[in-house]
Formats: structure tokens, C-alpha cells, sequence
């Protein structure tokens, strides 16, 4: 079963690091994501350093941050979005996904907190970061390998589906 | 997973039919992405009929559908939103992306033509499939075998990349 399938939202992690290179790896998935008019208008910061990870979570539901071994911050840069960040949102979203399939697939654990669209949580990453105004943080990625073993659940449900008419 | 890193954009497609199997899995993998709060805000329509298909394309940019097997809709559901429709978005963008992964493992190809943000886009399918108020179509995903063979590209680009800070 492939890793889209297996992917779990993972909030703690043990004390085993992580490699540069699977970090690479992350930001490689993230970046073969589509984007409208092959516009690429994303930036990644790559956080290792404990002290940042600390001051990381944005609220008491993004704590998970603290104890990852890294975190992925995506950004999107509205200066490349012909309008005006709503298709950064869609480009961040697909890259965002990419990197915890990635992470999944290596048996790393990761969370998607969102940033955007929740003002307090831009501002708080904007401000640690001093983000130029241009750059709009969309999503905290923590990242680890997990603590505990998370079970693959079927989430396919049949009355999501409509064939050939509403 | 090798699939995020071989997906392309994928335009004209054969005449082979895809299987009522493959849709099902592609769906899956739609609806094994993470949603903000575990909403699941999502609905997803699937056209196999050929007139349908035909009437499609939402502009000139829009043209493959015409041509696929089968297309899958990804809507949100605006009454799943606490943030009218902001969360709709980042959840419909992951549930896309990994059916377009899913499909490049499957050796299907698609393209993301996106409905939303674009009005005119959203108004021609949501007039074709008179959807309700509350329902948005995100993205339009044709899907086919490929006519031709796509080449792998590396996308990864070290200028994206920030550590520790900006």
C-alpha cells in the first residue's frame, strides 16, 4: 500500500535525527508539485535549530512543533500570484501534501498545521521569522520520526461520489 | 514516492478506457488527504459520459477534458467551512494533488485545470452540473492514458531553500 494511503497526521517524535538528506528529499517532493502557469512561487524554510523550534508553535493546537527534530516552513510569495495569493494557496496546498506523502513514504511524521488563513498564525510566524511582506506563510510542517505507530484507516466513503450528474 | 517525482501534466490521452478500479482508487487517494479540523469538506463528481466530457472545457485553456476517458470534479462544501470557504480550498488542493500522484503511479495521466479561483470557470460547471449554492468545483481533472510518454523533470531548486531563517 503506497504512502498517499498510509500517511497519518503525527504530532510527536523521538529524539532520533533526521538527515539532511531525507529533508532534501521533502523539499524535492515539494517542489515537483504543479503549479498554475508554472509560476513555482513558493519559498521553504528549513528549521533544525532547537531554540527556533521552540518559539514555533503558533498556538496551544501547534505545540507538536517543539519536540520535532525539524520543521518545514512553506511559504508562498504573492509576488509571483497573478491573483493576488489566491492561487498561491492552491500551489502551497499541492506542495504542502507532496512533502507529508514524502514523509510517509520514508516512515517520517509529520502534521500540517496551517498558517494561512488564520491571521494570529501568519503574524506569529511573519514576526520570527521577519518574513518581507511579499511572503505569506501558508503551512508549519514539524517533522520527526514517530513515537508511536499510527494505523492506516480507509477514509474512502462512498456518498463523497457523484457519477455524470450532481 | 517515486510518483510525486514522475508526475507531469498530461493533455491528450488514448482511446484505452480507464477502469471503474482506477477511478475508485484515484478517488481513495482524494479522499486520504488531511483536512483542517477533519472536516472532509469535499464532494467529488465522476463523468464517464462522452457528452458530458464534451461540454467540459471551461476556455480554451481547458481543451483536454474533451478528449479523456473519464474527469473527476473536486468540489468543496462551503457549509464544512468555519472559514466560508478558505479551508475548502487547502483541503480540495490536497485531495487533488494526490489523485494526480496516485494517477502518475498508476501510469494515468491528468492535469489540474483549476475551476476556483477563476468565476467564469466556476460558473460554467456549476451551471452544467447545477450544483447547490453551497457546493464549489475546485479543480477539473481529465483522466487518460497518456498519448505519449512525459519525461521526468527535476524541479528541486536550492534558491527556495532557507535555513533557519530568511
Amino acid at each position: 500500500m503506497n504512502a498517499i494511503f498510509k500517511r497519518r497526521s503525527v504530532r510527536s517524535y523521538t529524539d532520533r535525527p533526521v538527515s539532511g538528506e531525507d529533508i532534501h528529499d521533502l523539499l524535492h517532493a515539494g517542489m515537483s508539485a504543479p503549479t498554475a502557469n508554472n509560476a513555482r512561487p513558493w519559498q521553504f524554510i528549513v528549521v533544525t535549530d532547537k531554540e527556533i523550534l521552540e518559539k514555533m508553535p503558533m498556538d496551544n493546537y501547534t505545540l507538536g512543533v517543539k519536540g520535532a527534530q525539524a520543521a518545514i516552513v512553506v511559504c508562498g510569495d504573492t509576488e509571483k500570484d497573478v491573483m493576488k495569493g489566491a492561487l498561491n494557496v492552491i500551489d502551497c496546498s499541492a506542495a504542502t501534501e507532496n512533502i507529508l506523502v514524502e514523509a510517509a513514504d520514508k516512515g517520517l511524521g509529520s502534521v500540517w498545521y496551517a498558517a494561512y488563513p488564520m491571521e494570529d498564525r501568519i503574524k506569529h510566524i511573519r514576526e520570527l521569522f521577519s518574513l518581507p511582506e511579499n511572503i505569506v506563510p501558508y503551512a508549519v510542517l514539524p517533522i520527526g520520526w514517530p513515537e508511536k505507530e499510527t494505523e492506516v484507516q480507509d477514509r474512502f466513503d462512498a456518498a463523497m461520489v457523484h457519477e455524470n450528474r450532481w
